[in-house]
Order: C-alpha cells, then structure tokens, then sequence
C-alpha cells in the first residue's frame, strides 16, 4: 500500500554542529536500510529546499507512522502524508 | 530529468457527459502512451481526490511543458510542478 | 485501518432540485448501508456548514477511494483524507 | 454533546527532556483517566505527526475548556475545536 | 450556552431579483423571531460587507444547527461556529 | 460605536514565570475596570484557546487603540480589530 | 475619524455591457461626490489590477458603511475595512 | 510618483529595553525628517497593532527600497510595497 | 526602473472559441510590440500553467498601469505586480 | 534552461554580527562569480525586502539543486524554485 510523504526539515541553528552531523548520518543509514527493504520505494531532493518527497510502501498506517516516527531528523521535521492508490490510467502493475 | 507534478482535474458540471467521456478517453490513451514511452514515469491516484501525483522524466523544462499543455484535460486542470534531483540518501541508480 | 475524512458538499445552485434531491437520498441509502457493514465508523455533521467529519475502517487505500468515489454526491464533493492510527494514550483496543 | 477536537503538539527543543517527559507521562495519564469516563470518547493518532483528532463528549462548552485547559501539555499545543451533531444519515445513537 | 458565528452572505447575481428579495424579508423576520426568543442575543453587521458576527445562546450543538440550517438564506450563506465560554476575567454573570 | 475584537495570547516560555504572573492578574484588574466603565461591553473566551472575542464600545478609533495598547498582555497579543455597526435586522436598540 | 479601505472589483463577464458601463459611470459620479465632501479622502488605483486603496474620513462606523453600501459596485466589490489612528511619529495635523 | 507601503513591526521580546528605546527614538526622528522632506507623505497607526500603513512619494523604486532599508527599526520590520497610480475617478490633482 | 510582473489566465470556458482566439492573436502581437520597443523586457512561461513571469521596464507606475491594463486578455488576468531595483550583489549595469 | 527563483534570507539576529558580515560578502563573491559565468543571468532586489527574484541558466535540475546548496546564506534563506520555458510570444531567442 502505497503513500506520498512530504519531509521539510528544520534543523534549529542552535542545535551542536555535531550532534546535527551525527543525527544526519543516522538518518542516512536509516532511510537506505528502509529503502533496501523495500519500505521506502523512492526519494527524491526538491531542488533548493531541505527537503524530500518519498513514497513509501507499508502494510498499513501503523507501520507508516512507525517508520516515520524513528526517523532520527523526526523532532525536525514537518511531515505531511498522502495516501495513493492505483491510477486506472497506470500502466504499471505494481504502482499501487 | 525528473519532476514531480500534481493535477487536479475540475471538469465544469456544464460539460456536455459525452465531451467529457471523450476527452477522458483521450486522457487516458495519452497518457499511457507517454508512460509507455518512458516519459511519465509514475501516476498514482489521490485517495478520495479526482487528482493525481506524477513523476515526469523529461529531456528540459521545454518537454516538459509541451507534454503538460497537450493533455486532453489540460484546460480543467489545476497543474503544479516541483523539479527534483537525486536525494543524498538514494539508493537507487534511476532516480534522478 | 481507520482513516479521518471530511466531507464539503457544494451543491450548484442550478442543479435541478428533483435531482438534487433524488441524489441526496440515494447518498443516505448509500452511506447508511456502509456503516452497517462495518466500513463507514462514524459520521457527524459538522454545526452550521453542509459538511461531516467521517471516520472509515477499510483493507486499504484502493477500498478507500472505491467507497469515496462511490458517493452519489461525489462529484460535488470536496474531500480531504487523513491517515489515523492507534494513539499510545487509548484505552479501546478497537480504535486503530 | 460532542466536539471534535485537533491537538497539534510542539515541545520546544529547549525544554529540559526530564520535565518533558514527566509532562508526556502525566498527559498520558490523564487522557486515559478522561477517556474511562466517558468524557474523551475518541482519541487517534494523525499519521506521521505529533498530534491527534479526538471526540470530546461533554455537558456543554465550560466543561470541555475545563478539560483542555487542564492538559499537562496544554501551553505546548495548538488545539482547534468544531462543534459536532448528529448527521442526518447517521445509523448510530450515541453520535450525538 | 453562547457560539460565535459568523455569516458571510453571498447571494448568486442569477438569481431573480424578487426572489431575493422574499428571501431577505423571511430572513428578517426569522432574526427576529430568534432574537425575541433569546436564542440569538446579538447581531452586528461587518462595515463594508454581507456579512454579520453574531452571539447565539442556545441549549446544545444540535439546537443551534437546526437555528442555523432553517436561515432562508442558508445555502446563500458561509457560515464559521466558535464555542465559547465565561472568560475569567468577565464582570458579567450572564455571558457564559 | 461599537468594534468586535479577537485577542490571542502567546506568552513565551521563557518569560519568568512570576513575572507572568504579574502581566495576568494586572490584565485582569484593567480588563475589568473597562468592562465596569462600559467601554468593554463583552469578553468570552474562545474555548480550547488561550484567546478571546471582545466587543468594545468607545467614542472613536483613537480611543480603541489607546485601550488596547495599554493591555498589560498587549506586548505578547496578536489583536484583530473589525468595525461594526448596527444590524438591519437587530431589535436591539443598544447594538450598535 | 479615518479608515483604510481596500476596493477588490470584479464584474462579472456575463453581465451586460451597457449595463457595467452605467454602473462604472455612477460608481464615479458617486466617488467624486464623496471626494470633494471630503467624506473620501483618498483614491488610488493598485497597479494591474481592478481595485484601489482609499481613505474614508467619516463620523462613525455607521456612516462608513452607509458610503460603502451605496456604491453602485457594491453588489461586485470584495471590499475590506481598517480603522487608523494618529501615528504618533506623525507631522501632520490632520492625518486622525 | 506613489507607494503603498505596510510596515509591521516585531521587536523580539529578547532585545534590551534599553536599545530598543534607542530604535524607537531613531525611527521616529528618521520618519518625521523624511515627512518634512515630503518623500514620506502619510503614516496612520493601524488601530490595535504594531503596524503602520504609509504613503511614499519618490523618484523611483531605487529611491523607496533606499529609504526604507535605512529605517532604524528595518530588520524587524515585515514590510510589504504596492505600486499605485491615479485613478480615473480621483478628484486630487496630487494623488499620482 | 524595472517591475516584475506575474500573469495568470484564465479564460473562461463559456468564451466563444473564435473570439478567445482573436483575443490571444491580439494579446501576442501587443505583447511582441511592447517586448520590441524594450517596454516588456522579459516574458517566460511557467511550465504546465497558462500563467508567465515578465518583467518591464518603464517609466513610471502610471505607465506600467496603462501598459497593463491595455492587454487584450486583461479582463481574463489576475496580475501580481513587485517593483524591483538593483540588487548590490549584480554585476549587470542594466538590471535596475 | 531557466529557472525563476525567489530567494528570502532571514539571518537570526543571534547571529554574531562579524560572522553574518563575512558570510555575506562570501554570498556577494559567490553571486559575482555564478553571473559572470552566465549560470547566475539576472538578480534583482524585491523593493523593501531582504529578498530577490533571480534568474538561472543552468544545465540540469541537479546543478541548480548543487549551485543553490552551496550559497554561503542557504541555511537562512526560504527557496521557491519555478522551472521556465520559452513563451510563445517572447520575441527574444536567448529566452529559453
């Protein structure tokens, strides 16, 4: 089951330039071991924002708000969830 | 080159059901053609919205418009798009 | 898997009256039957505007939009879906 | 009668993670307390967000200002709250 | 039980002008009933719009639906309910 | 002349607690010695909300903002004022 | 007394032609009466677009929205109202 | 040739009185010389706000963006510029 | 002195398709004129809108107003006009 | 290929003054260098903000991601991104 997230972050200037930098290299592993498994189908950068659309692919909304509330950056983020299903125009059998 | 873009379709009650069955029709084959030729990467349906999320890979911006304003729904859509690039974070080659 | 829908219902003056009121029936027969299956949890009408705040319990995404897009006032309809899961501070085990 | 009720909650990342989490506990419990009498009939979690949509069920305006009022993290939220009746179609009793 | 409602009226330039016109004068009359009553304590006009903020007094939620959704000039009308109760710092013992 | 006024507070958390104090209980003694002159004809508390709706009666503009701007709070409000004037419909002689 | 009024106009294409340009020809005899009372102090056009910025300089309330009534584009204007008082780092006289 | 001009005012609760009490004396003698010169034409207090509406007359929009940069208060300042030009209908010779 | 200037169309559907094309034809052959004598120094489209960013180079606001207000699709248009001036980081002597 | 984008800088006035000062001379030379390599064509000034609307040329989505991350300002800068193509009625080739 399918859903677009929205992710805008907003790291706080006052946070200690290491521990950001540590939150964003936990996030990175994070995000690529969730993508590896399938979870995380796609992220894409929006260009000139530190931000993100994904899609992620979960078995229901609790997984999906499991996921997403681990996410290491999750204290700085707004995110806003859209649930998908398939277009009767997609080509794609596994778009849904 | 990828873009995100969302349509939201707002076909006028006046419209004559048969025009409007018949540019559905022409939507569709439309837009599965460009799907096909690998243009529109992804279309997924908003749940309980007559509005979708795509994904355009396009040569430019140029493509991009000109694959936009030929769509038979064109003149009842309400379009946005968001250019995107490949996320730091991504683990997939295509994605960008 | 519960989702949070709300529901406007912007009727065009120029609707034929008897039409109008043949499909408001039909949406009551219709809504009525879905929450004696079970599907359709809740619906409450929100004080002073025609419009509700509904809560779904579906399969999934795709039944979602089957069930919303079914509505005989769809098409007059704005709608806006929100994904629900369990809060860690219930007490009914019945409410993810 | 019952209100529909939005609580969107931002703990300052300056608030020491110790008086935090007392606060978090102590919401937790009088939530639970709340919903046992009745009084907080619906407590769900929005998706991917640190907030939730609840149904108050209460004897008139007073006294839901005195619950939301006395919400351990009541400075920390945002709460927007829509008077609810029964829907005309609706099969339930007690959605009113 | 006193609401905050707002109205703001926008009455179709289609709409034959006699019509209007019984609309208003029923509308009128129908305030006026429920001001006489004490239902609706109070109603001022917005300089410079159609518009009206008003103060109604009523037993429950569903009363002040059924006051509402009965305007002749309902479905002409936005209208926006706020619940309210005593402010603490009121010297006035009615204005709860 | 009367003027509808929407007050919303929003102390800083890191404003001394006992110094609040002081700005509240000095907020309530000047709220309610303008309530007592006439010139604060209402205040209700908007509920789940640190924030009111006021009508003020007062000989001009000028007056009002001499009124507001000396609140205790004024320096943490957000203030919305709207002129009003008497209602078409009203029956009541003094609501204007 | 003074008051800032935004004058948003918006014909509507449908109406008669000759029509509009009766109501423009006495919208500006109308405009110019007020003017040289010195009832409308101020009018100025928003570069590209159909609307202005203007000062009223009335008794009260009442009589401001007496003026805004009865312009014949009233029933066209999205019209928005702002009550002003002396700056005190004002040097003029009669800017109150 | 003239400019709209609102200023809104936010002077961070965090600043010294003291300094700030400096601005606040700076932006006044700064807005009264530029009066006299005639560049500032107009400022009113919009009542119950931090906030001015202005009226500028200068040589061009190099000459506005210069005079308003300079303001003692500018880095706290949200400052929003509209274009203005005579409209048909004024009967001031001076208002363009 | 240079403005810049945001246009979004919108035609109605009603408009018989022979004048919205005699009016477009117009609207290009002005726009191409005014782009010639270096009036209307840029226009680009945005991708998948019928709407463009321009930017014009004029005299004066009265002048921007008239050149505006004479499009051919004027009366279809919602303008957004943002006067602009040199910026200190520019190293073009003839962008302001 | 053009982009439009708006760039808002808001540097926290916690900021060490020196530290802001070097950063902005970095974005000034960053700036002078990007335009004079054609990537950067136009930047202008939004009149009274601390804000520009500039034009880009660049040869993907991916190097405007790459040229606006590395401005010495982007951690206090909002970004809005518009992609661009040639309008049917610009008159100038170098337009697209």
């Amino acid at each position: 089951m399918l859903f677009h997230v929205q992710m805008d972050v907003q790291i706080p200037h006052s946070l200690d330039p290491e521990v950001a930098a540590q939150l964003i290299a936990k996030e990175k592993a994070y995000s690529q071991e969730l993508q590896r498994s399938g979870k995380w189908r796609h992220i894409w950068r929006i260009v000139g924002e530190y931000a993100n659309y994904s899609i992620f692919d979960v078995e229901d909304n609790a997984e999906l708000h499991q996921l997403l509330s681990n996410l290491p950056l999750y204290p700085f983020m707004k995110i806003s969830v859209t649930p998908l299903c398939r277009h009767p125009s997609s080509v794609r059998e596994d778009d849904s």
